[in-house]
């Protein structure tokens, strides 16, 4: 992994991840031509924010850390390069779930 | 059950369920066409988030639990695929009602 | 009254109605012709959530209870077949009003 | 006055009125054609709810009383019949102000 | 001023005013020609409501009084008619300043 | 200055300002036709509100004071025309920022 | 760097940052054509503001410092000249994050 994200720091409730590789064949061994690859929505967490900041002034640390596999909403998040990689920034609410290594 | 689920922990105060098989036939036998199936909006709650946060930072324990049957609304929620099965994800409070075992 | 209602229970601060039947006759005994029948918007109240969670995270009891007679807006609620019967449900915020037995 | 709206509770903030019956003539007694009789905005209060509850949970009663005259604004209210009566249901915080009896 | 204001109350943050009467010649005299008359936006408090109620249920009082001269903004505001003369509705916050006498 | 604004007082958490001359000519001395003169944000404070209400009731007081330098967003402010002078009134949040003096 | 914005303080959670120059060359050292220069979004902190007001009054500090290089969103931010050189206004809460020096 590039260390870039290790210099990058989120803000407040952002997660910085990286999306799985797509697969390229089937269970069965075929070969998936590129457009019949769904968009990727597994991803590792890379980088995480400090967490976003109640009504009441506290800081509410985000839901996931480092390493963590998480499920992404089909849409939405913002691409980030960095060291010529694409990495994507979610707001720690919209993502949907995470897989319980 | 596929056990990919048991794997996935929804976010917050998200609920993932698994509908009900449409009914194939009438009470009295008759075959049902597919098209005249309508949308199966009974489900099982298969996995439960933590639950959402309140304004004061304290944790909302969702509101039903693994095995409770559920009224979907007709209209949204996120189609959630785990080992090649269809699940969806639903917002605690956007669930109608749940049926007293 | 079916006892499918008994075992459903409403969400939150959803209440379940069953409407009035509508006047077939009028007061003077005339037939009045279904186009000529207005939408019912009196019901009974055949089952409520436990209630809204206020901001600080305490629950909100609804202000109707079963056997209500209540007064239905025009437009909104959700229409839910339980046993064949059609049942609506609405917002205990959203009911106009109720009338007292 | 009809005593429908006796058993007429209407919910939460909001209160039942009964509009005043439009101005026929001119103070100088001249006839006024039905066009030209403008919308009748001032009503009598015939039954208010409760009131609103505040985000604290605590019920923050209505300002106004039966038997208040108040000036409604132009548009808004919902429309309900009463032993066939025309009544109006306005929110207490849309009603513009009263009559000091 | 007529009294029709002194028996009328308006309800939480809504302020009574009426409009000076327009300029007719500039300060040199001249007669300004009705079109080019601009809207007045200066008018004097004649009834002021209690106020509006803060999210914790106190009372908070409108910040102007009956007498005052404030500037209006050039839309909004109701107009009520009493007694045949022509008033204002504004809400409190919305009165964009007030001229010290 | 007019001293028509020390009569005036904006309402909350309103300042008044008044914006600087336009700059006609170039730091080189040359002539800026009036087309080419931008629109000019940078502004003097001349009056401000007590400032707006908090949710709590507490009124917080605004962050400039009169003979402050202000930068104005370039859209956005009402313009109050006192004693035939030009004058603008922006909401105290809506000022993007102010020159140290 | 010109001094102009030592004077200039942003207001609240503004944050006035200088963009970085756009790359000319790529890595191997090939000129890049004017318009195949992407938006330049990193950028570094020039001044900050004191920070926004909570909603119980309090002030929360921004959470980056003057020098601090951060990651600027692909649209937004408000421009403004100060001493003819070009800087950008953004909401603290807006920046996508930073990089640990």
């Amino acid at each position: 992994m590039a260390q870039a994200f290790k210099k990058f720091i989120p803000m407040f409730d952002r997660v910085l991840v990286q999306r799985f590789l797509p697969e390229l064949k089937t269970k069965g061994g075929i070969m998936i031509p590129e457009k019949a690859q769904g968009k990727v929505v597994e991803a590792t967490v890379v980088a995480v924010g400090q967490g976003a900041r109640a009504e009441n002034g506290t800081v509410v640390p985000p839901s996931v850390k480092v390493g963590d596999k998480v499920l992404l909403p089909e849409y939405g998040g913002t691409k980030v390069v960095l060291d010529q990689e694409d990495y994507f920034l979610f707001r720690d609410g919209d993502l949907l779930g995470k897989f319980d290594s």
